[in-house]
């Protein structure tokens, strides 16, 4: 079986307050066009798609919070992007607020779905490495409040059987964590992709800001070599009502190699024909997992949260 | 207090196999004299670096083999190198082939250590991630036999407390596994030293072969980013007994920058000022562990060895 085939991110420029989920679907859908076009049979869109970044602002009133989050999926806005695949015979990753009620309680989490060919949704995820804080922080021009408006996600790090590969979802600051990345290798993901709005406006250094484009994509280079994954890294950016968000859009190969990356900070959709079968160059030399993992020795990973100057305790 | 010095990365060209261990010590003090001279407290010397690289060859002679190990450190011929240390206040990092009685057996390890300033070995360890094969692979023009000669490493992956820092070493393909990296930084590790001896001519895929820089600077920046640490990579480099070893030493920040490289692949001292305390505008940001990391959903990781296409079974 021949496993090539070409896969896209379509990167979307800012949505501003006013923008309705309408409003963006048909954005998507063009793109989604676009990308069939070329015959792709995969598009990823990026983090929290439906909407502007409200994390950025503080929202007291839990009413207006909720606008934001979307409590069933697909919806009457968001059916036309699952008719479309169906039509159009490609699938989908997209990032969304999803509210809902489980064991009683209301939970909100930053999410992420994979659609199947079909229009089926077919796997989910929900963002465990959240950014930023749950209290606003004085002085800020812009917050970052993930940590206030999500839970942490609650459903690990699944791996999804779809086009004739195993895909793993991450969501735009899990690129920075490789145990998201080889908790999704160690299940045999081949393929990984990820949304994301990454301000280069607000960490609080600006020395660290203005590496954010080079972090983002040394995090994905790495996080693809290091784990024999292709990966598709997809931005919403540009100037989001007055926060600069990063682009940079790229698919890179599992010898780290980015093999599209975007050029602008607009919608744009950038395609790659991508080989599943070169992660084996990978597979069967420096990363043979089996002949060269050592776990015994890495169990402070998952016993230890914090760095702690003390002997190790395993 | 102020945590910032020099530190220095003593890149050594090839060594042949004539070569003596006083002829690589000579060419080690002459570094290391050059570092002080720049006022380097802390000097990284390659793996194995008082030999050839010998896992290339087919051995079978175990008495031959031996020669090619330590069996008591120091000894008469690195003993030079440990008064130099105390003589210039500059402590190091040495890499070596350790042949050693323990509990009755004789064990072989691919080791380094640090000295510190007063010339005293303060820390150990053995390389975890051995490359390679333990049977010779028919066809190749060099073979890479670590896995035979060599023990796994059976002391973990400590952390040494020194010049006012802790630092973790790792050895050559360490820096591809990021748990290693990972396990350091738990440990409040703030500085990783790594030698290598890494060949592009022997992977088996010549695509693999020619991003062996890329990879060790991709691998090299992503550790020291993903784990807030400054890294101080050493290669042993050239045409060795006509294996092709990379260069490209390098001295890389927590932000992930290389503040120095090495340009060529002989005898190279580079230096770096570093600030130890540059690591907490990551620390405090995105790579404050104590808020963001999850362990609970990283079990995979130490429970797993190989990568299987089947539920987490955590």
């Amino acid at each position: 079986m021949i496993r090539k085939y070409v896969v896209s991110s379509a990167q979307m420029g800012p949505i501003s307050r006013q923008d309705t989920r309408q409003d963006c679907v048909n954005r998507m859908l063009e793109m989604m066009k676009e990308a069939a076009a070329k015959g792709s049979r995969f598009i990823v869109f990026p983090e929290l798609a439906l909407t502007s970044f409200f994390p950025r602002w503080i929202i007291e009133d839990q009413a207006e919070l909720d606008t934001w989050f979307e409590t069933s999926m697909p919806n009457a806005d968001t059916m036309p992007l699952f008719e479309m695949a169906k039509a159009l015979n490609i699938g989908f990753n997209l990032g969304y607020a999803e509210k809902i009620v489980e064991g009683g309680e209301t939970r909100y989490f930053n999410t992420a779905i994979l659609v199947n060919q079909a229009g089926e949704i077919c796997g989910k995820y929900r963002k465990i490495h959240l950014p930023g804080h749950d209290e606003p922080q004085p002085g800020r021009r812009h917050q970052h409040l993930e940590k206030r408006y999500f839970e942490q996600g609650n459903l690990g790090f699944p791996v999804t059987p779809m086009l004739d590969t195993r895909i793993g979802m991450l969501i735009c600051n899990d690129r920075r964590w490789p145990e998201g990345w080889r908790v999704l290798a160690l299940q045999a993901a081949e393929l990984v992709c990820l949304g994301y709005n990454t301000p280069d406006d607000h960490s609080g250094f600006e020395e660290v800001d203005a590496l954010a484009d080079f972090h983002h994509l040394l995090s994905m280079q790495s996080g693809s070599y290091l784990n024999s994954v292709w990966s598709i890294a997809t931005a919403k950016c540009g100037l989001e009502e007055g926060s600069s968000l990063i682009g940079n859009s790229a698919i890179t190969a599992p010898s780290g190699q980015i093999v599209a990356q975007s050029e602008t900070l607009e919608d744009e959709v950038i395609n790659a024909e991508i080989d599943l079968d070169m992660a084996k160059q990978y597979r069967q030399t420096f990363f043979d997992f089996g002949r060269h993992r050592a776990p015994e020795n890495y169990q402070l990973i998952s016993k230890r949260r914090m760095a702690l100057p003390e002997p190790d305790d395993t």
